[in-house]
Parts: C-alpha cells; sequence; structure tokens
C-alpha cells in the first residue's frame, strides 16, 4: 500500500449529475459542488472527485488520468475505451426504463426497416455506434454529427436520426417513429485497467461498489418486523415464500418469536393482510439505507 | 373471481389531491398523474384511478361507475347517496381540526341563532344540507346555490353564508361570526352497495383501507428501543403504562434484555427522562413507514 | 410544583431561527410561527415560546423574564449576563465549522498583530468583546458599533473589523485578511438563575436538554443490525472495535445471533466490507430519530 | 347628483382576475386585494369594487346588488339576467381566441351531431345552455351539473361533455373531438338596468368603459413619427393608406414636415422599409398607454 | 476642477437597497453588485457608490468619508450629524405613506399618553430620538436599545416600544396600539459640508439630484396628446386647468393644432371624457422616462 | 415572385435562444415556442422559423436547407461555411463585451505562449479554429473535442483548453490564466448564397435586418423633447453637438419652439443640466421601441 493512497473517481457533469450525487451521498459519500473550484469536496481524503461529461469519462479512464468513473454503456461502447467493467447500477427507482439509443424516423417517412437507409443522411451524437449498426446491416448512409436538437432536423434537414430516448415520449411529440433499437444502455463503474491491479486501488473501488449497490438496494426495500406465537411460525413461513430468511428472535413471552425480515416495498401490500390473517401481530414497516446481503 | 378482476377507485380532484396521492403512496401504491392523460398511472395492474372532484365521488360510486372511493363525509350526505361506508380516514396530521360546515354572518349582524334566519337569504355551496338544517329549526329561509368566494358575499349580497371552516382565520379575516356548526367531516372510503358484495372486490378494498389504515397511524408513531437489566424489567412495565405490550428479547447478555415498542411521538418526549431514570440504556427512537395492530 | 407551571423559553430570531425551530421539532416541539401574532404556537402546555434576537436573549433570560434560551456563547459574553449554562448544542451537522468573531483587515494593511492596532478605529457588532481583547493586549484604539454590512467598511471607512464568520468566504470575497480570532462560539442552552433553582423548572429544562442532545446526536448516526454464527462473534468485537457494546440477541436458529449496533453514519462505509468477510449477513442500515445513552 | 355618489363594480374572482385587474391598471384604476379584507381598496373614492365568481356576476347586477360588472358572455346567458349589456372588451392580446362552449365526446365515440344525443347523458357547467341547445335540435337527452374536471367524465362516466376551450388542447390530450360548439363567449361589461338611467352612474360606467377600451386598444398599438421633406409627403399618403390621418407638423427646417401617426403594431414590420424608400427620415417606434379615437 | 474628480455617494444597504438602486437606474445610473467585491460597479468614472446601513450613513457623510448619501430623515436626527441636506425624495409611489416611528403599547395598556410612560422601560433602535422625546415630555424613563423583532417584547419584556411602520399592520396584527408618532421620515439626500463648497462635486450633486428628481417625478406623470380644430383650443384651455401650459403646434391641416402635455396619471382618468366632450380627436397617452420643468 | 414565398430562418437554440427571440420580437415577429411541435409559430405566413444549436446553424444555411440564420461569428469560421454574412448584431445591452475563444492554462503553468503549446494536448469545442491557430504559429500539438466542462480539464487532463469566454470570472473562478485571444464573436445574419440572389428572399432578409437593427438601436436610445425661446435655439444647438439634428417646430406660442430629438440614453445624464441651464423647459425623456434613421 502506498504512503497516502488516492483513488480519481469521475463522475457525470450535467443532466445525471444531481442523481450520481445523491447514491453516493446514500453510500456515504457526501460531496460538495463548489462554483469558485473545479474540484469538488468530499469527505474522504482517500478518495478525489471529477465531474466531467458521461461522454469523456470512459476515455479519462482508459488513459488513466481517472482510476475509475461512473458513466453509461453507450458511451463506453461509442468511444471504444478500453476499460475494467466492475458493476451495472441502475441510478433511477422503481418503474424506470433504461435508456435506449433509437432510428427513429418522421411518422409517414418511408423507412421502416434499416435496409430502407441505404444513401440516407443521419444525424445523431452517437456517429461511431451508428457506423457499426449500418455495417452490420451491409447498408451505406452519410452519418452527421448532432450537437443536439437532433429531433428538430428529422422532418427537413435529415432522412433519420439515432437518438436516446427512455419513454419515447419527447419522440411521439415531435411526430417521429421508431425503426429500430440500437443499444440500450445503463449506468456502470468501469475502473482503469491498471488501477484495477493496484491491490488498494482495486479494494476501495469493490467497497465504493459494495457501498452504492447496498445504497440502491435499499431504495425499493423496507424492512419488516411482526411478533407470532411459536406455533404458528411454520405455516407462515410455509405459505409465504417472500418471507425468505427471516431473523427469528425469541421473545421473554414463553411460546412467541419476533420475526424480521427485508423485503421488496410493492411486495408489503400484498403481504400485509396475509400475515394478519397467518396471526401475526404488532406489524410494523421502517424505512432502510442500506441493505448489504 | 373474475379473469382480470379490476377495481376503480375515485380519489377527490383539486385541493385535496396532494394529500389523498400521498397517503397513497404511504400504503404502498404510486400514482403518477400526467396533463397528457385522462387515466392516471398505478403501480397495479388491478387498480383503476380516477380523479373526479370530491363532490362528485359518491353520486358516481353510488351509480357504480366507480367501485370506490375516497371523499368527505358532507359530500356524501349533500348528495344523500347510498353507498357503503368502509371507514373513516384523517388526512392531516397532529394538530390539525376538522373541518366544518358553519352558519356565519358578519360580526355586527343581528343573527344570533338559527330562528333569526326566517325570511332571510343563504349562500352556500351546501344547498341541500342547509336546507333540511333549517328545517330541523323549523326555519323558512331562501337558499342559493355559491360557487364560491362566498365569504366576500355575507355583507352585502346575502343575509348569512354556511361555509367550510377549519381554523375559522378565514371567517375571522372577512369579520364574519360563526353561529352554529351544521356539520363536522372527514375523509372516507365508501364502497358501491353492489361491488361490497362481490367477494373479490370487497378484500381488495378491504386490503386498501387496511393499508391505508396503516400509513396514516404511522404518521404520528415512532418505534422505540432500549437494552434494560431483566431484573428491572417488570419495575418498568409497571410505572409505564404507555409502553403498552413491548417486545422483549433476550439479549447474549446474560441478564439483560432488549425492549422494544411503537408508540406515540407526542409520548416520547415525556417517556425518555423516565426510562432512563428506570435504567434503560441505549435508548433510540426510529422513524416507521406503516402500523398495523 | 404550582398549579399550572409554565417554562418560557426564548429561541432565537433571524438567521439561526429555521434551524432552532428545525431541532425543537426533532426534540419533539412542533412550534409554529405565525405572522398574525406575536406568541408562536407550540404543543406543549407547559411551555412558552418567545422567538428574540440571539443578541438580547441572554439579556431578558438574566432579568428573569425567559426561564432559559437558545443563543450563541458569544452574545452572552458580550451582554456579560450571568446566567446559567446548562449545555452546549452544535446546530449544523457535520463539517460544519464553529462560528468565530475574526479581527480581520484590507489584505494590503500594514496591521499584522493586535499591536498594530493602537490608534486605530476599529467597528463591530460586538463592542465590549472587542474592548476587552485591546484592553488584554494593552492596545488603545477607537471602537465604534456597526450595524452591519462591516466588511465594506474595513477598506475606506475604518482600519480594521471584528466581525464574524465560519468559512472565511465572505471576508476572502472582500479582500479582507484575518489577523486574530477573538471568540469562537457556539450554541448554548441557558438558565436563569432563579429558575434553575425551582425543581420543577429545572427538570423541564433538563428533559429539553437532553431530548435536544439525542435529536443532535441522532443526525450523525445510524442503526446496523446483522446476523452472524455465534462462533464468529467474538472474533468480530475484538477486530471491530467500533461495533462498542452491541445488542446481541439469538436467533431460533441455533448457532446464530442477531448483532445491532447504534455507530456514526461515516463509519458505515468503512465497516460495511470488514462485516462481510467477518461472516455478516443481512446487513441493514436504517436512519433513527434520536439516540440517547 | 347625489351627494357621496357611489358606484359598485363586479370584478371576476378567480382565473380572469388577475387578467380583469391588469386591464384596470391601465384604464386608470389601481384596485389592491387584501388577504385581510373582503373588501379590496381601489383609488377612487367614488368606486367600489368587490370581487366574485364569474359565474354570478350577472346575477348580482340583475338583482341591483352590484351597479355593473365585468363578466362573461355565456354566465349571462347561462343565467338568464335582464342586464344592459355596455360593450364587449377583449381581455387577451393578440393571437388568442375566444372562449367556446363546445360539445365534446371521446374521439372514437358514435356521436358525430347534435342529433346523435338521444338518450344519453351529457355532464356540464352550463346546464341551462346546454338544454336550451338540445331544445334547438329536437333532441331529448339527460344533462347533469358537473362540479369541474369534466373532460375526466367523457370517457366512462357520462356520453359527452359540453366544456370551455381556447385552443382545444386540453380536449386534445384527453382524447376528445369537438363535435359542435354551443356558445362563443367574450369579455362584457353589464350594467343594472336601473343604474343605468341613472345620470351619473351611467357617466361614470360610460367613462369605465371610455378608458377600458383605450387601454386595450393601445395594447397592440404604437406610435410612429419620421421626418419628410413636404415634396414627398403626397406621394407617401397616397401610397401608403395605413398611414391613415396622420399628424403633420411643419419642422423649422423649411420644405420639411414631420407625420406622426397611430398604428398597429403588426403594420410596422411591413410599413417601415415602405416609408425609408418613401424618403422619411428618423424613423422611430414608441408604446402607448392608452389611444381614444 | 480637480484631474480625475470623484464623487462618494453612499446608498442604503438592506431593505431599501433594491428601491435606491431601481432610482439610480431610471436616473440614468446603472450600478451593479457583486458577491464577489465590497465595490459596486457605476457605470460613471466619476462616481463611486458604497452600500451602507442607513442607520450609517449619515455618520459617515458628516466625517467626510462619503460625499453625500441616500438615508432617511430619521437617522440624520438619531445621529445628530451635521450635514447638508439637498433634498427630499419620496421613493415609493402613489399611494404609499411615509414611514413613521411611533410609541406603541399593547391593545389593553394602560398607557395612553406620554406622560404615562413615567417610570416605565422601552424598547426601541432609535436611543436618542426617544430620549429626546421623553425629555420635551417632561417624562423619566428608561430606554433599552433592541436589536429587532421589537414588536414581540411590547407584550412581557418592556412597556412600550418605539417602531418603525408605514401602515400600522404589522402593529395591529401584534395587538399593539398607536399612542403617538415621534417622527415622520423621508428618504433624503444628504451632502458633506465640504463636499457642497466644492464647485464640482457640488454640480456633480446637483445634477444627480435633478435626474433622481426627474425619474421620480415621471413615475406617476403621462404624457398626453390630442389634435384639436383650432377654433375650440381656448375654451378647452379655459375649462380645463389641468392642461396647465400644454405645447401647441400647428398641423399642416389648415385649422388644426396638436396640443401636447404631461399631467398626472390619476388625472387622466377624468380627462379623456373632457377632452373628448371639448372636441379632442386622436387621443395619446404614452410613458414617460423622465420629467424636468 | 413565387406563389406562396416562404423565408427559412434558423435561430439559436440553448443559451442564446432566449436573447434571439426576445430581439425578434422586439423586431415585430412573435415566436412561440411549443414543447409538443419541432416547428415554432410565428406570426408571420411567410416565414417559417426552426430552432437548431448555434454549432449547426451555418452549415445547413450552406447546405440551403436554411435560407438564412442568426449565429456566432465563430461557427462560421469552426464549420468554414461559405454563405453571405448579411450583418453584426449585437444581442446584449450596454457593457457587454463580445465572446472571445481564448487559450487558457493553469495560473501556475509554464507555457505563456503558443510556442510553448509544442507537442502539448488542448482541449476544445473548435477543434478547426484551434488547428487553424496552432498552424499559424508553426506550433505542433494534439487538440482533442471536449464535450463541454472544459475548465475542468485544464488542471489534471490536458495542458491547454481554448474555450469561450465573456468576462472571465469562470476562468478565473478555476484559476486559469489567458495567454491569448484566438477570435472574437459576434452574432451575425447569414444567408444562403443561392437565396440571396433571389430577389423576394433578399429584400425579406433585408426587412428583417432592418428592423432588427431598429429595435437593437432602440435598445440603448431614448426619445427627448423640451420647449425653447427661438432666440435661444441657435446658441443651444451649437454648444450641444450631441443633439443632432433635432426635429423643431414651431409652437403656438410665438418665439417658442419644441424641439425633439432621438439621443443615447447614456448621454441624458449630462445634457440635462446644459439644456436647463440653456432656456430649455419642460424636458421629457420617453422609451422607444424602434430607432431606423
Amino acid at each position: 500500500m502506498q504512503n497516502n493512497p488516492i483513488l480519481k473517481l469521475g463522475l457525470p457533469k450535467g443532466s445525471l449529475q444531481e442523481a450520481a450525487l445523491a447514491k453516493m451521498a446514500k453510500a456515504g459519500f457526501n460531496i460538495q459542488v463548489s462554483s469558485r473550484s473545479y474540484a469538488p469536496y468530499v469527505d474522504d481524503e482517500h478518495l478525489l472527485v471529477r465531474l466531467i461529461r458521461a461522454q469523456e469519462i470512459s476515455r479519462y479512464v482508459e488513459l488513466g488520468y481517472l482510476d475509475c468513473g461512473l458513466t453509461g454503456h453507450d458511451w463506453i461502447v461509442e468511444n471504444g475505451s478500453q476499460v475494467h467493467e466492475v458493476g451495472e447500477f441502475q441510478f433511477s427507482k422503481v418503474s424506470s426504463q433504461p435508456a435506449r439509443w433509437v432510428l427513429a424516423v418522421p411518422e409517414y417517412s418511408s423507412i421502416h426497416s434499416p435496409k430502407d437507409l441505404e444513401g440516407k443522411r443521419i444525424a445523431t451524437e452517437v456517429v461511431n455506434i451508428t457506423k457499426r449498426y449500418l455495417q452490420q446491416h451491409g447498408v451505406k448512409a452519410e452519418v452527421e454529427f448532432s450537437w443536439g436538437a437532433t429531433e428538430v432536423k428529422a422532418h427537413e434537414l435529415v432522412d433519420a436520426i439515432v437518438e436516446l430516448t427512455e419513454t419515447g415520449s419527447s419522440l411521439r411529440a415531435n411526430n417521429l417513429r421508431i425503426v429500430d433499437t440500437l443499444l440500450v444502455s445503463t449506468p456502470r463503474l468501469i475502473a482503469n485497467q491498471t488501477a484495477w491491479k493496484d491491490p488498494w486501488k482495486r479494494q476501495k473501488i469493490e467497497t465504493l461498489a459494495l457501498l452504492l449497490r447496498g445504497a440502491i438496494e435499499a431504495e425499493s426495500k423496507v424492512g419488516l418486523k411482526m411478533n407470532l406465537q411459536q406455533k404458528d411460525l411454520e405455516a407462515l413461513l410455509r405459505t409465504l415464500p417472500a418471507l425468505r430468511n427471516p431473523t427469528v428472535s425469541n421473545l421473554s413471552l414463553p411460546g412467541w418469536v419476533a420475526v424480521e425480515t427485508i423485503i421488496d416495498e410493492k411486495v408489503v401490500r400484498e403481504l400485509i393482510p396475509l400475515l394478519k390473517a397467518a396471526g401475526a401481530e404488532g406489524i410494523i414497516e421502517y424505512p432502510l439505507n442500506k441493505v448489504v446481503y
């Protein structure tokens, strides 16, 4: 181990910044961004945080300017970066769908499959992903880099676009039709290949991943606790597989046990009536900060 | 049970909407209202939610367009709706007083009792409740429907008003005096008579009521946990009846027990000094999501 | 004890008001400030709250108009108030530094030590503290009362200022240099000498202090709970002194125990990997409202 | 004339309130609404303002509780009020379309003309207007009063609705189709029949109408001023009929005149190039507060 | 005149700051306050602006640290500053009443005149003004300095207060009664005695006063312009003294004149009907930036 | 001229959008951007507006997809677009400095001139401009495209950056030093070469330019009007060259003239005292919407 070891972490600046900082805080790392300094403050002297566009993080991780970073799978692919992928992390809660890069055209366009792109012009922010896609389909088309506001161009300036979407509502609002999906993207924690071989850095990165996962896990989980007669326990556990691996402890009152478990918040609403029916009393649900199995 | 059973639930649109959606979320049902659709999204495929004015919900529940609904006792009475009342639910926390429909007049009015209304003109949103009230007191007066801003009319346009109030501050600000209370109203969960006889629907409604009650209960409660020597336990429980039915478990350390209970948040501030005095150690208070006895 | 005993509590009006009311709420006392009344509402019939400038609270506590109050150490000193200090309370979380009254001059001033103030003019809100400081250093200088915006004066209207600062950033933004620190100040709960001798009032004040401390303590703490094989327990506790005094209870599953403890949130991020390595399973972290040892 | 004559004016409370008060201010009458009083302050001792729901203003003007009022044509018709209509006033600027009450049904409904309503159920806030419409078309249908959120009902609770719309976007967002227009409504200044016969009140109302009209007129107009050689004047005026009735004054410089006129702001962008071509110099455009022909 | 002459102007920091900067901007001096500098930027290289509490401005003008300043009459009196008063400037528009320092007591206090203050305790921010007032009435009472929130003290901590009020609503909300007015205060432009004798500075100050007055004047005035037949002019001017000193110019159309004048905005609403009646055509009202007679 | 001629105009989307739409509105073209459509509405049936990133407008104007566009000089150069430049338009008021692309390095970098860049790595959004600059100085260095947040990279990820700045404050806040300026950029109206040869389009573009210029001109100008004795006129005009080309008209009052002129708002504050001294009376200043010489 080095004398004063430091891990350099890249976080996405811009639209994902708030979500990334919130997850880091839940994992236990409080980061303060100041308008007066390029270097955010983090309450861990072994961690150094830099805010960089998601598009570029994998590039700087690959080059070793950063030891690791949180970025989207899409930009790792677009940049063709050679990095170690530590894990996948879903930032958004519950019902959110992952982001997709899709091929979209005006509703009344004659383009209905990748083959129809032959000889056309396509605007996109992910030029490499798009070119590879065309190649896979054996299609020749012109791909031009778009600085943004890409939806607007599909009607008059180009024939098709490759654009990011989650719910598709922005595309629909612009009267665009999705032809195909090129790539589904989720946030990833990536590491520089050399940093990953350094034992101290690797352990630090793995701890970070463990805590992030624990914090994200806790968002959709709750604690559930209840009292029960010992005699009803077996029947309860047999009929309710959702109560997987509960912690059962004896109460002072002879014949009674306390049952405690961690479950999906969404399951609770179905479980509680069943628990009551099975003889459970004093059922409480409480919030969690982290869950680590 | 039907193939794809659905329960239609009406929630109040407008001033009570936010509170109603918040309670539903705490009960475990996340509802998203979109400006692009009349149909709110709810993360339960067996539930269908409609937002309708509180004034009208009981009408549509009675007619069977909705299976059940959350609405005020006042509008059930005003509409004279024949529905099954599942239960009463207090939306607001702690110190809130229930809403009351009151008869109000200008401070210096000569009207001091219902009898003084003979031959007068009254403006109100609850015409039927007001007419019934007059009838009960054997008084004849003209009742006119008011679209709102009723307080303003009491000084110049009519002789008295029947208006909704909680703290009375809006009436005082308009220099109005309360003469009598016609009706105290709280939120109710109501069900269509036929739906209530359908076993699947009835169970679904009862589960909904159970979870709503659990979530509302949890708002004013907290969990309290402490360690104690076994020998002090009996004395503690005898002197502190607030610690009703605690969960007592043995600690590994011989002679020590852990005591855990759920109590009113307001009681904690008086209890903690007494617990310390009785020998409790490591007292912690933690928040709850739901409490079901 | 009196018939209807009342404790009069002064809380700081203005910049500290929000923080003070938030802490009181966490302690269990909900206070509502209305623009229509000088008397805030508090949900405790034995407590009477007044909002007064932090500068004046110690004066009115000393005179007995208030039984106790929350105010800064600085203003107790500035006013020279003879009051009983019940305890110190840090309002802000984690990384916050205490407020300091510092002697500051323009960056390029020739003043580098208190001695250099001889014959100069100093503007400050704390005239007495400043005069005492000068006296201690045997320096003669003119001290004038400043109504605020003191930083602006240091460049042209006076030679030096004595001003409150936390991070020093406001001073730096005005190109001022800190020469010396006169006083470090933290919030204190103080009591009138006579009130402190009244048994009922003293107990009420001590309870208030206990609850405030419990609420503040809970802000930087979390609950941590895990399951463990009995055989691994001793090794775990020996290697992890952070797990001071855990509550250990037997699980129904023979050979397993549940370990629960309260620790600093900041420690969790280092502890969790070690706990996993030591054989802990089902580790969860949960939030706390109050912690009383 | 009376000793201390007063005109009682009703203005619409709610969604139109802000626009109505803004127009009154431009007309020269500053009205302040206080949350502490039912009586708004107006800086004219001969004017008394009351804020009342637009739905009810015509009723109280008819009864004489108000001398005059600003309200929509729709509610005058719905209430069947016998009042004197002083004039029509368009509140919104430039591109706004007047409000319309339309018959709307779900997009895929089989209702395509009023005839198709036979035996159906219709929800609306304007029950009388709707009943009259059905009568005119010789159709029998049930009309029920809706307290609002009417769009939501059209899909499940009733067969059709009669609802207010300007751009139709709210209807489209709810997937509703417009079948027919029942009434186009614009704001009107109305007067009580008796008040209109009182010379002082009538003159006060007419002045109010004159100033309101002058203020509304000025919103879409600007002042345009330029210098021109006398010899070019005739040609300019002949070719540019938009310069209707300009004010022409002699400049000191022999042979030059100043031309000034008031025109629609929208015309300016076409006019300026033509004016320059016709020899105009020093063209300026300036804003107006009021325009009275 | 000096080589690079500079005028140092003090403006009030805090509650009056926004109004003061707005008036300066209307007068033609754009001032930008930065959080990064104690020295506001002003677009006049001969002007230097400092923001200082209104309470202190007269002190620093008297001492010569500032050449001139905008401050309240009250603080000039309270400080007993020897300065040259250049003029009075009303900051607020139309209906605003000047600020008054009043003696106030609880509604049910037995104090009804200054004489009743004998032996009492009074809290105030203006200690000197209050002492002088007591002296004038031959009354002995204790006056203590209040840091603010003075209204709250009147009920329990002192017997009376001397506090600033405009409308009295804050006093009424605290159930306080006004006993007497000690001082009416309006904003003043003041100058240092020596600076006033410097010809360049005096002229600069007088220009500043002229422009400020012109800008303030313009706020309640408008321009009014109309066309008229020459023959009707005399009658118009005779019957309408409000049209004081109009500018009359000949139109090209023989027999017609243009009449233009500057008048109070409040007069317009009465004037326009009369002008129409007197034969005026094409009446327009336009806004003004400055008016200098 | 075509049957239904249309001019396609590109406006910058994003940070300049608001300013561009505001200027267009002042010029007389009201544009409404809807979140539901890619095509903004404009109240001119011969104009079609598209919002596109400033970086790309010149590309699409060159290709003829747009007839003309408002964009920055920088992006025209970066793209090397062959377009007709109609004119330069300053968007921001008064004190604003034009945007500059500068070469910046950390304060303590050893890079002090372009020569020092040899062999270094530079991040920038304007890759072509930067490469050309290096070529001009005979320097070889690596230039990499930056997606934004470029300042952050200068300390650790690259050796220098080329970044856009106006006041330099963002660079200073990041402790960066400006080495050189590569390009000064202002907004330009550009036209497609072919469109510029079409008479109708060219005239439409020129009118647009004329109106934009008139609106921008009016922002820093005001109208000034005063009365004067004929005998004082010559002296006034001789001594006050700022009153260039005033409009002088005869008043009815013999011997008096009205003088009216358009001048820079900033000159007014110096002019008014001189005008008064020269005998001017009734001086008024009024705002302008457009000024076209």
